[in-house]
């Protein structure tokens, strides 16, 4: 779904490079700016130095002077605002409104492909032409980091996202709202892969880990910690141990090493 | 559950301020430095101004020399890490490992609590005490900047968490990473209340909204929108987009104020 994030009269370029940076690590890159404090925040050194690389997306940015002109192609607003109104949208967490709006969605898109796979129409009206739907987009609102949102701006919004925070400290730096924001919007849109960053591990089966055991079971019994007479929980609680510490091929080699190496040890001894 | 942040290395002061702040907006206060390039980091201004009024966190930091030095009380250690390593623990994106991790420890805590209901201890061995049980803390270690964790001190951690993000600009500012892990583990652990911004809302019962539907028939057909002899579809039409609207009482009042304007106005005029 398009996605658009909307900052209006920000003062800090800062808090625009930190914006862009936290956008694009999450895939986005379509972000307006209303009337900023700096008209050349764009390209302002601090801008650049915490975006961080993410400089498409800030030469990718358009700055306008209301917020009618950000509006263009987006068909949902959320503001975000922590200052409570006497009216406007709802309040919403971000996970859980991300999950409504995207079930909605959903259902819109099936109501349209029925209906154009079935143009009969037997409401004897105007055919809804799937075509002319609305690109549905959605947009996210930032107010400046010292007054948040205008009640102006919040009421023209669907819902009013509220990212849960302390009762006794809500405030996120706007470049953090701006990350999580942008973070749970994409796990809601089904989210990136985890690349693995060490290689998968095979797990040894029953059976190498029971011959390992055994190993170990000769080996303590070699250097004198067993005592076959008396053998109490030891090698039950080994097998536990080494169960829940779910062992690969290469670990259960090292294990049978190090028995080896006692066994060799206590004969040496002798 | 115990949960502390700890910071290896980190080189800009702003950096830690954020973190304070990020730590907690999520209400998390327990924060451990290790080695950061600057001595007196808890008192630069740069750390101040960046933790916006999260004073009470960096008076409660701790700066110690080694990593070892911050990890009493923890048991379950989580790596931040982008870049590859030859080995080390399983990656995971940090929403399933939270659910998996505080899964096991309320299967622990059960076993737990069942054992101290059941001291008969029919394994023959002796008894797991429960005060005994070490208490369950997390840690979440980020490496500095530039270089990230070492490979010493990720080889140590249980997980190394991946925030999903972009394969093609995966780098989150340290404080925005902070930022996320923070908000995702307070989520788990539950989260905080959302609260409303703006009063909730009632909505009118059908019956209310079937009275302002024929009164809005009769206005439209006073000012000749609405021909009774052929209504086509437009009173079906408005109840839909009604509905939709959810209206409440309140609104209900205004929208039959509307329909005796328009009444009123077509009487006037005849």
């Amino acid at each position: 779904m398009k996605t658009r994030f909307v900052l209006i009269n920000t003062s800090h370029a800062g808090n625009v490079g930190a914006a862009a940076r936290a956008m694009k690590t999450m895939g986005f890159d379509d972000l307006v700016l209303v009337a900023p404090r700096w008209a050349n925040v764009l390209r302002r050194e601090e801008t650049i130095q915490r975006a961080s690389g993410a400089l498409d997306v800030l030469n990718n940015a358009r700055i306008v002077a209301t917020l009618d002109e950000a509006l263009d192609g987006v068909s949902h607003l959320c503001a975000t605002a922590m200052t409570p109104r006497d009216f406007g949208p709802p309040t919403a967490a971000p996970r859980a409104h991300f999950e409504m709006l995207l079930k909605s969605e959903l259902l819109r898109h099936e109501a349209l492909s029925q209906e154009a796979q079935n143009p009969s129409n037997p409401s004897g009206d105007t055919p809804a032409d799937p075509c002319a739907a609305p690109q549905a987009g959605v947009a996210f609102l930032f107010g400046s980091e010292r007054f948040g949102m205008t009640n102006e701006d919040v009421y023209r919004c669907h819902v009013a996202l509220s990212i849960p925070t302390n009762p006794g400290f809500g405030s996120l730096n706007l470049g953090a709202a701006i990350q999580v924001i942008a973070y749970e919007w994409r796990q809601a849109l089904g989210g990136f892969a985890v690349q693995d960053a060490t290689p998968p591990r095979t797990l040894a089966d029953a059976a190498q880990v029971a011959g390992m055991l055994s190993h170990w079971e000769q080996a303590l019994t070699s250097i004198g910690f067993l005592d076959p007479a008396a053998p109490k929980k030891l090698m039950p609680r080994l097998n536990q141990l080494f169960n829940r510490a779910q062992l690969s091929p290469e670990e259960i080699h090292i294990l049978r090493g190090v028995a080896k190496a006692m066994i060799e040890t206590a004969q040496a001894k002798r």
